[in-house]
C-alpha cells in the first residue's frame, strides 16, 4: 500500500476547546472507543513504537490510526504497510498541535468501521500539543534517550499532563550521557502519578509492558 | 557560577512581528552586532554546540548568549560556567517560540557591555519558532542523527528559513538507521541554498567549519 487517505484538517472554530474535548471524550466513551493521544519531540520514535504496539494488540482490538503532520504522509503509509490496520494522514496546514475539533475531523474519517481503539499520533512538538486537550481518553508521551534526562525540567506541561511516559531508545544508552534514575526522578517531579516505561521500539523491548498498560486502560474505559 | 540572570519575558504587543523584526535587525546592524538565532528539537544538542563554538570564537569576538526556555535555567548556567561569556536565561512563560519583541527584551538585558556577537538559543521546537522572525541576522538549526533523515519532509518551514543546518551527533551514526546522503537531499529539497555542516558537538568534530561559516557571516554584516 503506497497510498493512504490524507485529510487537510481545518482550524477549529470552537470557543472553548476544553468543553469540546470533554464532549468528544464522553461521546467516544459511549461508543466504546478508547482514544490514545501520543506525543513527543520530532524523531523520538512515535511511529516505530506504534507499529510494535499495534502488532501486539491488533488481534484483540480493532485499531485505527491518525497520523498528524504538517506535511508528508510517510508515517501513515508506514503504519498501514507494516501493521495492516486502518491509517489516515492528517495534515495540520502548518499548525503545531491538534485540538479537539481537529481530532474530531480525523475521527469522522477514521470511524467508518467498528474501531474500538483509536490512536492519534500528534505533531512532533513538546510544547504546543500539551496545551490543547484533544479529547483523548489517555495521553502518552515518548522521551528518547538521545534527548537527555533533563527534558522534564524544560517542558513541564507536557510531562505533567501525560498518563504514561515511555523512555525510548534504551538500546543506545551506552553512547549517551543519560541517567535513567535522574530521568525518572525528573518525570516524577513534574508528575508523581505518571507511569514510566523504558522501551526500545526498534527491538520491541518493553512494548509488552506498554501494551499491558493500554489494555488495562481500555478495559477501565468500557 | 551557579546563578545567572533570569528574565521573565512578556508576550509582545506589536501588531506586525515582521516589521518589528526588520527594525531590530537594522538597529543591530547599525550597532555592529550580529545576532544568531539557533533552533532545533528538544535535546538535539544546541547548548553543547554553542559551548564548543563559543570556546572557538570568544578570543576574536565579544559574545553574549540568551538561553530561552519555558522553565529552568540549566542551559544559561552551563554556558556561563563552561565558556565564561555573558549568559542570561529567558523564561517564555509557556510560550513555544520567541518573536522580535521578546528577543528585544532579552537583548536589552544582554547588551550592557560591548557585545558584537549575540546568540539566541530558541525554545526546543521544530514548528513554532520557524514562524516568528526574531530579528536575527542569520538563522541556524540543528538536526541530530537520532531524529532521523526524514525530518525535512515533516517540518518544511523550519528547514526552509535556515541559512545553515548542522547535522549533530554524527558519532552515533552506526547505531541509527540514518542516511546522510538522503538527509542532505531532503534538506536541499526544502532549501537549496542552505549550508549543511555535519558535526559532533560532544567531540568538537565539524565545529571549526561552523565557526568559519559564522566568521564569514559576521564579517559580511559589518
Amino acid at each position: 500500500m503506497d497510498k493512504v487517505k490524507v485529510i487537510e484538517i481545518k482550524r477549529s472554530v470552537y470557543e472553548s476547546n476544553d468543553r469540546e474535548a470533554d464532549k468528544l471524550r464522553s461521546e467516544l466513551k459511549e461508543k466504546g472507543i478508547f482514544l490514545l493521544n501520543l506525543m513527543s519531540s520530532p524523531g523520538s520514535g512515535k511511529t516505530t513504537t506504534l507499529k510494535q504496539t499495534i502488532n501486539k494488540m491488533k488481534d484483540e482490538f480493532t485499531i485505527g490510526v491518525m497520523e498528524a503532520d504538517i506535511d508528508s504522509d510517510v508515517d501513515a503509509i508506514t503504519i498501514a504497510k507494516e501493521t495492516g490496520v486502518k491509517s489516515i494522514q492528517l495534515h495540520t496546514g502548518g499548525m503545531c498541535h491538534l485540538d479537539a475539533g481537529m481530532t474530531r475531523q480525523g475521527l469522522d474519517e477514521l470511524i467508518d468501521s467498528k474501531i474500538d481503539f483509536a490512536i492519534l499520533e500528534n505533531v512532533g512538538n513538546l510544547v504546543c500539543p500539551a496545551e490543547f486537550d484533544t479529547g483523548a481518553t489517555k495521553n502518552a508521551m515518548i522521551l528518547s534517550v538521545p534527548e537527555g534526562h533533563d527534558k522534564p525540567l524544560k517542558y513541564p506541561l507536557m510531562f505533567s499532563i501525560c498518563d504514561v511516559v515511555l523512555i525510548n531508545k534504551i538500546d543506545v544508552m551506552p553512547y549517551f550521557d543519560f541517567d535513567m534514575d535522574e530521568c525518572i526522578k525528573n518525570i516524577k517531579y513534574r508528575n508523581p502519578k505518571a507511569e514510566v516505561i523504558p522501551i526500545c521500539a526498534k527491538t520491541g523491548e518493553g512494548i509488552d509492558k506498554f501494551a499491558a498498560w493500554l489494555k488495562e486502560q481500555i478495559k477501565a474505559n468500557i
